[in-house]
């Protein structure tokens, strides 16, 4: 049995290393159009923060490792380019130019996701950026140490737009924001997205919401950003609008897409295509809380379908479990998390949200450095079900969203987790858990 | 109605004040032998560490506050000696020395739990000391303050003791702990109470388990501390090993008592005789794993079983949910945390406990200072039940255990668990919170 991998990242070295774990003695071969694999994407933003910590500190285990301890036949610089399903080869081309072709009995696709960029007059600048691929991040990390901007202009307002405001003024660098919409984070309850707003200010950094992206042009040293109301000047621009999924090939075969244009697969990772199965950014994934497909590039999603699409593709029977979309982000000197519904996904799902964002503290009232922690259950107005929880604070307030996380997996309503045994000592909770009394608070609003 | 509550504590004082919230009409009369109420007991390690910090400052709300502004008629210096079940009449003696006694419609007993004192050879001394009130608190500050001792030694091995290590030190007082059985923390997993001890080690903190308490004596400005094996010599000594529930009031009319001598309740927090109720380290309460009766003094279970205690004084049926057992403490750089049962418990409640430890870090592998985390699940053999988890770490290990607990609300398996969707981003966990990395790997041990 021969098992293919395209794309070696997350998804994809995930699922090699477990086919060659569980059948040694199966040829597993991995295309990769970059030369990196396996390195943590997510810490670009911290390490290009770091001066002094090269970003090649980033990869997690190099190519060579994957060759020689694990015996898999990883090959970089292999661009895949089509896909014969009936005769079940995989066609691409090298980094040199030279094309190549495999034959495969199981393949996986794993094409992970690609940065959005507007189709924008002046786009094409070499100081104008995205931050997707470890090379991406070289880049940013180049251009700040040789050519020192004073200024940056990040356009969007995502987990990577404001990690990176904070990397870039924590490199001294002066930050203005702008973003298409006039809400600062959609996705956020209000109550907190203003919080948000105000870490920003006290951080000095400017942002502009409601201004669409028309043109950059360049002018000496410096660029000119222009939307539809104002002009912006900066050394340095960051596109952070947002990623699409890479699922051009698998489209190109007849694969059926689904979500927002990502690989429809089932439970057991497997596309509309026979012995053809994806996993990670590039594929759809169900959301156990609404029932409802959805596409969430995320880092646990992609490692944990990697393993699961390996189960199928060994034939051992493995289920995705679905997510309930957890993520947690740094802005300054906040812990920004969230798990399931967000309002409008909630209504969309055919719930009725309420939700109620209380104050709490990080840890006991007596202790005077007991820091705000801001939250909310959002719940079904009917029966009571948790449908998602937001959090923002400081002080650990991010890993707390893991219980209502499991509280989500489990269907929970109000009532079950209020009455769930959390924790309690002074310097890690007041006695009733932010949580506990951020249900109990909502419980009131439950008919 | 005339409602009663014996005890102005966490049970206490959160019944009175929902009591009285709900029906502002009806008489609430709170029976207090000291003169505080509602303040932090578990605050008491730390501010005793904190040398600035009155103690005082531990009460949360103090007497007058219930009595102007939520007009609970509390009196405190009032200690109930006596109830006469037939006629609804609570008897007692005031501080001053006099008699006092009051009707009842409805009787709540609160009266907590009492420091657990050896009969032993030079107990009563002025530098021998329980914590366990306010008063034993504000005794040791004081204690500290104006005898400046160099050393300490503490006998027991709980919470209590541990904290109170931290902060003996913490104030420059050599400490020494004694304990009567030979392992460090019998509850704990064997390699967990091994690093708990390496942390004791490290700060030099010199302990000598096996070896039970027999006398103290006096020798110039010191005291001298017999056990069966070896003499101590300290300039105070700390008694932590343990408490009991202050069941006698309701022994003496007649109320059946359960678990460890504590008040025996039903889930509406009703006692064996009509119209009386208990709550908090008082009484026993539900274990939600092993389906038994437990006595485990929790400020969250006194908290919350007042709360109930009320509302089924009010007549309106509301059931306490039991407990899962979690509890977190500080000791040195440790944060200590579980939920559930012990090996031993799970033995004894006719599981097949397995676990296993695993090391992961508090932070993605790319960072150099990510610190090590210690845990694991315990879990039943033949279902894959979650019966428990234990968490030793630094940087905000302890507040991890909530996910666990919840868990164990919810009856998942290990699978369920390793299931959950659980955040992630470099600076607050590894891709794999460490907790699925442990239900993952225990996964392997269940049949």
């Amino acid at each position: 049995m021969k098992y293919v991998v395209i794309g070696g990242d997350a998804a994809g070295m995930s699922a090699a290393s477990r086919l060659k774990r569980v059948k040694p003695e199966e040829e597993v071969i991995v295309f990769e159009k970059t030369e990196d694999v396996s390195y943590s994407a997510c810490g670009m933003p911290y390490n290009i923060a770091d001066e002094k910590n090269p970003m090649q500190k980033l990869v997690v285990r190099n190519a060579e490792t994957f060759r020689t301890k694990q015996n898999i036949d990883l090959r970089t610089g292999h661009k895949a380019t089509g896909i014969d399903k009936n005769k079940k080869i995989v066609f691409g081309e090298k980094s040199d130019g030279s094309t190549f072709k495999e034959q495969y009995d199981k393949l996986l696709i794993a094409t992970g996701a690609s940065a959005i960029i507007p189709e924008i007059h002046g786009i094409n600048n070499e100081a104008v950026f995205v931050l997707k691929t470890l090379n991406d991040g070289k880049k940013i990390k180049n251009f700040i140490e040789n050519k020192k901007p004073q200024t940056a202009l990040i356009i969007g307002m995502g987990y990577i737009a404001l990690e990176m405001a904070e990397a870039l003024s924590t490199r001294g660098i002066k930050v203005t924001m702008i973003k298409k919409r006039q809400q600062l984070l959609p996705w956020m309850l209000p109550e907190l997205s203003n919080i948000v707003g105000k870490e920003l200010a006290d951080n000095k950094i400017e942002f502009f919401p409601g201004q669409p992206l028309k043109a950059i042009t360049k002018e000496e040293s410096s660029l000119i950003i222009k939307t539809d109301k104002d002009n912006f000047k900066a050394d340095m621009v960051l596109i952070a609008i947002g990623v699409k999924p890479s699922s051009e090939l698998a489209d190109s075969c007849g694969i059926k897409l689904g979500k927002n244009e990502a690989i429809s697969i089932d439970s057991n990772m497997k596309t509309s295509v026979a012995d053809i199965f994806a996993a990670g950014d590039c594929a759809d994934c169900m959301n156990i809380v609404s029932g409802q497909k959805t596409w969430t590039p995320l880092a646990l999603t992609a490692n944990r379908g990697g393993r699961i699409a390996a189960d199928n593709m060994l034939e051992e029977k493995s289920s995705f479990p679905g997510i309930t979309n957890t993520s947690v982000f740094k802005a300054f000197n906040l812990e920004i998390a969230k798990t399931g519904l967000t309002l409008d996904e909630a209504e969309r799902a055919g719930f009725t949200p309420v939700y109620k964002v209380i104050e709490s503290k990080s840890k006991a009232h007596v202790y005077k450095d007991a820091a705000p922690i801001h939250l909310s259950f959002i719940a079904d107005k009917k029966t009571g079900r948790i449908l998602g929880s937001q959090i923002v604070g400081t002080e650990g307030a991010a890993r707390r969203i893991n219980s209502a996380a499991v509280a989500l997996k489990a269907e929970m309503t109000l009532e079950d987790f209020y009455n769930c045994d959390l924790a309690y000592a002074p310097p890690f909770s007041p006695v009733w858990d932010p949580l506990l009394t951020a249900a109990s608070i909502l419980m009131k609003q439950i008919d």
